[in-house]
């Protein structure tokens, strides 16, 4: 491409604009995957995810694909033909989990939920008697909303809680331990400030033990996989699939920045971006569409109000600003915004910016 | 990490080192996954794909993990239970296809050959009299052989044949559409010069009406996947996963420089700097590995002398000249080197660097 290039204000549903330090880490020297070098940025860049997971699992590693690579290393992993998967659905990530579980060949017991409303942690819970996992998103990433992930995993009697942490980690509190989060997943291109193309992955050691011992996926068999990323560092490493060194590289730096700002600073960075956003939606008279006491900070969805054209907005937004917003998902495509504030972009610059946009565009608009 | 930064000589088998366009491409400003301008992006890479590729084909674009997630991905989509897989096994690769396509539940017949030698394509066709797949490696990473992949599409009959791509891509002639391969996979880190990460793929369109059509993953089902990548550039898209988009921008800039150079330049360049390599070893009084006529010049591999610690050289190389080159593998894990001289590296001052230090490292291990 011999085009100029464009900087772009993601605040979308993601990816969001990255962390400088994470970029800067792409240009580093490449390094062989068992390079002795690019082992200790590896395992930097894996005690870095264990304190954004809050956990202790020595299991916790990116995976060599996007989140939605998390979520089927999720499933595959921890269900086979004829195990019980009840799923928690308020929006269209806990329906993919369905779908992949489906896939598994496990029996799917659905659960679904008002999409713009929390999970009800005690229908989910009380859903089958004896499953082998219990899934639920803990950001929904299509709606906007939050939900407690701690109180299912008090629920969660003998099965595997599974936790999709895609649009919180490294922006929302999140103690995978102490909520109980047996195996969780996550993406990098969200509040971890990092591009896409990993999934921060976390799973018990007793989840680890309870494994699918020959699961239908060879890349993402986290028996094998073990092998590599190794659950003590220093011990000697066996090659299973070339590392993506350089976006791993990248983690490991986008990550420890999080830390070195501190994860409790950035977390309210997180809050007070997404709050300052809903606030200022509201004054200008629109209606937020998740639920209140439900609401991502990291991600606002918000009604496009009546005769207005969603996709007209955003692409003035887009061409005259350079901002992206995302459009809603399934039925409310055309009816929703979705406005992410994560990342570095979790500040009062962002916030500002994106409401005087949107006040114009709504205007133009003749609103 | 605050360590200093280390240029490494990536000659082993990968990850290369990569061209300075795709490395430069990574600090590019980040775009949204749906945004015009990473669409024009997108459809670049793919391209530029085809033609490495040596194909028309319109599903040929950069699957979303390693070239291993292509091997799953090639799979996945072409065989299930019961499905007769014939897989040419002349090395580790090889070896895995048999792995993977054994957890798809496919019958595999795996057809040996001593690792060292490239594939009988007779042998390997007569093997079934009626398979769906026949499967072979071009160029074995762990043995540096090549194999006619050519002669076993005139063999193949009805049966689709699934190709591996990885070390010969964008370095070493390969004709997807004229050899007959309708399912290939691939990997950037090797001779495309672009970091780890990527898995090019492609299908042609008979393979695509045939694949499977509920595969097991949801991650890598070639269905889903074009409704996002889509088969006619400029059609609507429909979100799947989000896109690596920052390792997607460097794929394309460093397929775009290789098409730049020139293929057939390129693949001079890789021809000369592997031949100079294999000589300048012989002149040395080392033993190659590869049979003869079936050399890869884009990975040599040559036999540790007898009484040489294979590992204290390579740790000496990387400690004095920061040089990699690669261990054996399997049983040949202590008594072979593998050298590769891959994309950027594919020169006369990269076989002369490596000649010079492992001749310095032989002298210090008293030979």
């Amino acid at each position: 491409m011999t085009t100029t290039l464009t900087y772009r204000h993601l605040f979308g549903p993601g990816p969001s604009n990255c962390y400088p330090e994470a970029i800067s880490a792409l240009g580093n020297p490449v390094l062989g995957h068992l390079d002795p070098l690019f082992l200790e940025i590896m395992d930097s860049a894996c005690q870095g995810l264990r304190q954004v997971w809050g956990t202790t699992n020595s299991r916790t590693l990116p995976l060599s694909g996007t989140g939605s690579a998390g979520m089927e290393a999720a499933f595959v992993n921890a269900v086979g033909p004829g195990d019980v998967a009840v799923v928690a659905v308020n929006g269209m990530f806990g329906a993919r989990m369905c779908e992949v579980a489906r896939r598994t060949g496990a029996q799917v017991v659905r659960v679904e939920h008002p999409w713009g409303t929390p999970i009800d942690p005690e229908r989910v819970a009380a859903a089958h008697p004896s499953p082998k996992v219990i899934a639920a998103v803990h950001a929904e990433t299509s709606t906007g909303v939050l939900s407690d992930i701690a109180a299912l995993g008090q629920l969660k009697g003998d099965a595997l809680l599974i936790a999709d942490a895609v649009t919180s980690i490294g922006g929302l509190e999140l103690y995978a331990d102490k909520w109980g989060i047996d195996v969780g997943y996550a993406g990098t291109q969200k509040c971890l400030g990092v591009p896409p193309g990993l999934s921060p992955f976390t799973i018990s050691d007793a989840a680890f033990e309870l494994r699918i011992k020959d699961p239908q996926s060879w890349y993402l068999d986290l028996g094998l996989l073990g092998g590599y990323v190794g659950s003590a560092s220093g011990s000697r490493r066996t090659y299973h699939h070339t590392a993506p060194v350089t976006m791993i590289a990248s983690l490991e730096a986008g990550v420890n920045r999080v830390l070195q700002e501190g994860l409790g600073t950035v977390q309210a960075r997180h809050v007070a971006a997404g709050l300052a956003l809903q606030d200022g939606l509201e004054e200008m008279g629109l209606d937020l569409f998740a639920a209140a006491g439900s609401r991502l900070p990291s991600l606002t969805t918000v009604k496009v109000p009546d005769g207005v054209d969603s996709a007209a907005v955003r692409a003035y937004l887009l061409e005259r600003f350079n901002i992206e917003i995302g459009a809603g998902v399934g039925e409310f495509a055309s009816s929703v915004w979705r406005i992410g504030m994560m990342g570095p972009n979790a500040n009062p610059a962002s916030v500002t910016l994106v409401l005087g946009a949107l006040k114009e565009a709504l205007a133009k608009a003749g609103r």
